[in-house]
């Protein structure tokens, strides 16, 4: 199962809807007949990649998979029954899969009369696939909201310029986090005032190609100006007229979406915040005061000290050196209310 | 001059006025006659120290001092005529003494046929003796101001409670940097509002014996109540009737003070800052947001970006774990205006 989840996480596979599966086939004197994983949207699933491998050699075998085998015709063909077709005698999985529309992949195994074990390595599966997961079982896009503020709390000056609080270094390491997600989420009072257009820049602060940019979406009821640059073609942009969290979430659930970086003002922090719909914090801090201009988040309806909403510090990273020094918190909200 | 370092550097010499200094006397054949430092207030300089242990060694010896040799009579008699006194033939210092009641010793002991060599190590000796130095350059105590703020830079909930935005081992760190201080600051308003007794307790909470307590210093033309716990007979407490940050200053500085611990509310803040009277910041940062509440510092003139106060990270540390921890910016503000 560990070298599975090595195949898992082999590297170059691009983000996609799919979650990251390794097979391994075992013969039954315990040596390796193939391995296999899935290398991104619409090719083979793990399970079928080492099936190719194997051939003839699959039958009787015990087929080692970090994620329970799925169920479903997709843009592949059920792994389940593939499994079974190919003759393989036994299936370990690690994760089970609790998308409603690839589950009972475990069944129809057991149906078939091949042996099943559920559940070794688990949770190492299910930090290969965090965001995925996270995607499946809550149904909803996992949210990371990004703020970057000064000692004294302040995302912007008196003047609303807020482009550079962030160092460079702290820049540089937000386009890395972007391209980590599927979607660029702000509000339209973020584009009416700050006009940001919202791609992946690489180190060398050239942007990615279009097919590797997240999705970036608006969402509020103002209209957005052609002539913003969120529209233009950098990118694909998604307008989703709305001024619920719950509602704008759902439309890009719709579309496949599970990772959505936050990246609004004030008010639209505070809304997701207030709907308890942000699972992870970036905050970088700027060492500089202003003592004034635009806070980092609005109101949260908190009147007193325990009101607050409490983070788990998560890391604490230096960024640059010298004045161009920032510190990266990543924390996550705690469950329970305090 | 090493040895004479150690020596200036011996734990336990308690918190005062004076610089700590290390003497070592060397006979002519390199072998150590005596060493000496000073124990604080009160007590013989280092030269005065390693003299008398040397007594009649001293003829023709060459005193390492990390320290020029004081001028002056305080408490205890000028060390360079004591040197030549005892008929020291050589004295190689550190630490220029800039204090201008004690300045001058080099040239007595040259004046009195001493060979007199100075500078070896000074930075070392100057970080020895950091805030006695700032304080006899600059004319005024060295001040540290600490805040404590949440994620969104809130010091205090809108109903004024602040006392625990600070996690217990944050509370715990403040108190052993108030107990590094000689004087602990705040304005009438923090004492009006928050009546807080501003003693340095233990790691179990108790309070430390009254001798070893920072002065409490209150600013501000507001009278305070004699029931205030800050005018308590846990410490000596000054209050001094201006809302003028030098005025302050010196008027500390007359009390002989070196290192004041600034931990006022966001108008005192402000003013220190503004006013460029802010040495070093020390920021607790608690991982929760308010999204309303009071702002750590108050109004600082920067009306944008390009007009913030930048600092300079010295030093990130996170202090308790889980639920408990905060994370401390040590930070000092860069000279030139960005």
């Amino acid at each position: 199962m560990t070298r599975a989840l090595e195949l898992a996480a082999s590297p170059g596979v691009p983000l996609g809807p799919n979650p990251r599966v390794g097979c391994v086939l075992l013969a039954p004197d315990g040596t390796t007949v193939a391995e296999g994983f899935h290398r991104g949207a619409g090719s083979p699933h793990a399970e079928a990649d080492a099936l190719a491998r194997a051939g003839d050699r699959a039958r009787g075998a015990t087929a080692v998979v970090t994620l329970e085998p799925c169920n479903h015709t997709g843009r592949t063909g059920p792994c389940a029954q593939a499994l079974v077709a190919a003759g393989v005698a036994r299936v370990v999985f690690a994760q089970s899969d609790s998308n409603p529309v690839a589950t009972g992949g475990a069944g129809t195994l057991r149906a078939a009369g091949v042996d099943v074990e559920a559940g070794l390595l688990a949770d190492a599966a299910r930090a290969v696939n965090r965001v995925w997961t996270f995607a499946v079982e809550h149904g909803r896009p996992f949210v990371t909201w990004k703020l970057a503020t000064t000692l004294d709390g302040r995302s912007a000056a008196a003047d609303g310029t807020s482009r550079w609080v962030s160092s460079p270094p702290a820049r540089r390491d937000t386009h890395r986090l972007r391209g980590l997600c599927d979607t660029i989420l702000v509000g339209t009072g973020t584009v009416l005032v700050d006009d940001p257009q919202l791609t992946v820049r690489d180190e060398d602060d050239r942007p990615l190609p279009r097919d590797r940019q997240p999705l970036r979406a608006v969402m509020g009821v103002r209209d957005v100006p052609p002539t913003r640059r969120v529209l233009d073609d950098a990118a694909e942009t998604v307008l989703l007229r709305t001024r619920d969290p719950h509602e704008a979430l759902a439309a890009l659930r719709a579309r496949d979406r599970q990772h959505v970086f936050l990246e609004g003002g004030p008010t639209l922090a505070a809304a997701f915040l207030a709907a308890g719909l942000v699972d992870e914090v970036v905050c970088y801090v700027a060492p500089m005061l202003l003592g004034a201009g635009l806070s980092a988040v609005g109101d949260l309806g908190a009147a007193t000290l325990t009101d607050a909403l409490h983070l788990d510090v998560v890391e604490v990273t230096t960024l640059g050196a010298g004045a161009d020094t920032n510190v990266r918190l990543t924390l996550t909200p705690l469950k329970e209310t305090v």
